[in-house]
């Protein structure tokens, strides 16, 4: 049985192999030579094994989404990644077959968003699989997106698809209403695997069509707020308009409750960003180029607060923590 | 009582006060303006409760050693501290006197070492505390001090004095010779707080005058043979001329197989290099200045491995692994 050592060899440090500044993990630390005329943008999240994830959830999933959620938020300010930085704590000892999985997700990856391990640590714990990771990119000097800066009068946007996320956990928890087992296949997809729209971010930054942005991680309505306060703003979001996949559609049907689930869950990761109006049509173009439906869903005001509409102009009620029962 | 979220604003937070780049940790990332003509130094460590600390060690110090044994990574490549970013998760609820005393340790040393915090995750988690930090620095291009350039000749200094952290783990584990209490405070005060070598670090690269450096964190045999190896040479270290504490001088005096554990314990974080021979006299006016011992124990020449020779010019036997009893 190869070792703890052996095993990160044969499997992290090819991780290393594109980025000749890893050093290939055999130094103190690694060397980065940032890209002129730009700013560092750096994050970080943890997930938790039976916190963030399902212990028996794939390896090479619970690897991608580890880089994904990170690489979402480099993408919610326009940068582009350059690299990440890793740690890994091992329940008892590692297994191999979970090892090169969990590798093989992050090399599949890596490619897709080209990006590569700068270096890591791991160790063993005596509770559950707990990982770091901190992500680095970069953005031209002084054009990061905000969530502080959306302006009066701005016109609201979100990408892609809104809610898929969340459902997707009901589905893993046997509370989704009953859908094809494709759909079901499909919201699961979402929630396990987010798509970070670095792409979108960084047209945003180069056009400088967005005055503010965020990613959808907690919940349209949470990072909306954030946006709002941040900004001190007010905002309304008209609910017909929510960008919503045939299976989102399926089960709203199904379930009209569910919108609170929508509107609330997290895990969508798409970017919700603002406009000043009169832009539209750009949008429209940007959203062909990028193929990404980039969907008007309110506009900002001032003010504070955010409020919902439905199809007939009624106000939803929010509780301060997110929702009342409608 | 106060909820996580209450907590994290009125105790980390203000870590990232002096930071604008943390952008008040309210945004989805933070940015950072690396400095001209400069390469990023990076480097991530995690601490497990009960595995790298003890449970009931001062939140203070546990906090102070997350951060001082990257930065003294950082240290070792000669670069100067920029930020560092910073997961915590915390098993259960965090007390507030908990999370204060771990707050107003890296408060302490963020003075002392001219760093601030740029973004961070806090989590929950069943397990055991976790805690993982990546920091930041910065060093003149192309100038950054590595483990793997070594050359024949070079003679090998190391700073301050060796093996107190080890003999401070024993003193703790109740395994260590009688030692007066003022002695004792000290070898434990070395194992819990590390002295990262930053200034030895950076003048190491202005200077010039060293070939190769490491820090000491796994022990001086092994962290020796990762420049030996990654340089492809061979190296001699004269035992008698290992630069020890007064508490460790006692040690050793009652108890001489303790030499074995001084050579091979870790915890040290000093610094250890290489300077090209005749080159004594400007790293005796470098210790002058920077009122910090730099010895030199030993010689680096062609070939492979590592021997240890005593007093009596006598060889040392070393172990694959490390050490026999001797």
């Amino acid at each position: 049985v190869p070792g703890e050592f052996e095993l990160i060899e044969r499997y992290l440090a090819p991780l290393a192999a594109d980025n000749p500044g890893s050093l290939g993990l055999k130094d103190d630390a690694a060397l980065l030579a940032p890209p002129a005329g730009c700013e560092l943008v750096l994050t970080v999240d943890a997930l938790v094994s039976g916190v963030h994830f399902f212990p028996d959830d794939p390896a090479g999933l619970v690897a991608r989404k580890l880089l994904r959620v990170n690489l979402s938020d480099l993408a919610a300010m326009g940068a582009r990644p350059l690299g990440y930085l890793m740690t890994v704590a091992w329940p008892g000892s590692p297994e191999e077959a979970w090892i090169a999985a969990f590798a093989a997700g992050l090399a599949a990856d890596q490619k897709a968003f080209e990006v590569a391990l700068l270096g890591g640590d791991t160790t063993r714990t005596p509770g559950p699989l707990t990982l770091s990771l901190t992500a680095l990119g970069a953005v031209p000097a002084g054009r990061a997106l905000r969530r502080s800066t959306a302006r009066a009068g701005d016109e609201l946007y979100v990408s892609g698809t809104i809610g898929d996320g969340a459902l997707g956990l009901l589905v893993l928890n046997d509370t989704a209403p009953k859908l094809p087992a494709r759909q079901r296949e499909a919201l699961i997809d979402r929630y396990r695997l987010p798509r970070p729209r670095l792409a979108l971010g960084r047209a945003l930054v180069e056009s400088g069509l967005a005055h503010a942005a965020i990613d959808v991680s907690d919940g349209l309505v949470a990072d909306l707020g954030h946006i709002l306060e941040t900004s001190g703003l007010a905002g309304v979001v008209e609910t017909e308009r929510l960008p919503l996949s045939n299976p989102a559609r399926a089960a709203l049907a199904a379930r009209p409750a569910l919108l609170r689930d929508l509107l609330a869950g997290g895990d969508d990761y798409e970017l919700l960003f603002t406009v000043a109006p009169g832009r539209g049509a750009e949008i429209a173009a940007l959203a062909d180029r990028l193929d990404l439906p980039l969907s008007q869903i309110g506009r900002l005001s001032e003010g504070a607060g955010l409020r919902l509409l439905d199809g007939d102009g009624r106000e939803v009620p929010l509780t301060r923590s997110g929702w009342t029962h409608f």
